[in-house]
């Protein structure tokens, strides 16, 4: 096993809020942060690629995965299954990489219970105007869907609380800085480190810290 | 009252580690971060300038402020007082500055009794024996002195489990960018968010969190 165990990081917060964005931007800076890909049952939007974007699913596969308990977490999110295959995360951190998931609020609370070391940061849309118009602009939506998101992401809002962390996403270059910030901060953290035992290993002071 | 309260960071660890520098680094990047200028009975050392290195008090003036319960912490090390006086703190907290506390480990958990909501940061030497370098290069004690630092220096690495946070000070530029990751993601704490009603006031959520 590797001495330093990655860190899991949880990217959550209501849909149109920019956690995809966000996330993108950090994988493209930080080599050794690692995306875990969700298992899905929804149809393929334009462009998007599987096994790069999601799993695609049949929802037979899908409950038979859940069956087998190989999810960190699954939800029902409007009338689709979305999942976090439990499998590759753990190979993961285990190599000391950092994982992080993009998931919605439903499944990030799942995690919760189980992950009480994950990082968990709410990301906040720059106001509900702002979160309208990003939603609409997705415009791969029904009018009927879109309503159902609205109001998702205003009830969603108040789940904040249940987090570690929250980042408005108010310009992308600050957010993504403030979650490169809470990532490192999070490695220094005495807690983590204790479990780690990244003192005792790495820096030599095992014999010093024992011996008085 | 400033809608954004600063935040309390102390920076402590065993003598020898590095705090100074890495405090001073830390005051010349940031315009927002200020430093608690400290009282001590001690002598000056050569360059130290009342006001900016310390307030050099007599003992009878120190013990005046001690009963006037005018110091957040304040401990005898090495038979000198030092102390932090409370009043210039807290109107920096309420201007929404950031203020730095560097203090010994006494001190520290002092503070830390009266002001849960500090930011504690444990500044480790790279190694026992680097330490042991570093207070003797400091060359301003006598050798009787240095073998007391040297053993409190060996016991303090202990308290490192009643901090937050725990940075090795390896090489300055590391430490600092690790300190100020930490101040950033402290920022973006929700536990702090709420107490500082920043979702409320600033980012105009106030209405739509409790609005369902």
């Amino acid at each position: 096993m590797h001495s330093n165990r990655g860190v899991l990081i949880v990217i959550s917060g209501p849909s149109g809020a920019g956690k995809g964005t966000i996330c993108k931007a950090l994988l493209e800076k930080h080599d050794n942060i690692y995306i875990s890909v969700s298992a899905t049952t929804r149809s393929p939007r334009e462009g998007e690629i599987e096994g790069v974007n999601y799993y695609f699913l049949t929802k037979e596969a899908f409950e038979q995965k859940v069956n087998e308990n190989g999810f960190l977490e699954y939800a029902n999110v409007h009338g689709n299954f979305y999942g976090t295959p439990k499998v590759n995360v753990e190979k993961m951190l285990e190599e000391g990489k950092d994982v992080i998931l993009e998931i919605d609020i439903q499944g990030a609370l799942q995690v919760k219970e189980n992950f009480k070391e994950g990082v968990f940061i709410f990301i906040l849309p720059p106001s509900m105007e702002e979160l309208k118009k990003r939603i609409i602009k997705r415009g791969s939506e029904t009018e009927e869907s879109l309503m159902t998101r609205f109001k998702n992401a205003y009830k969603e809002i108040n789940y904040v609380s249940k987090y570690n962390y929250a980042v408005v996403n108010d310009t992308l270059e600050l957010a993504v800085s403030k979650v490169e910030s809470i990532i490192a901060a999070e490695k220094c953290r005495v807690d983590r480190i204790k479990e780690n035992t990244i003192l005792d290993s790495k820096e030599g002071l095992i014999h010093e810290q024992l011996y008085d």
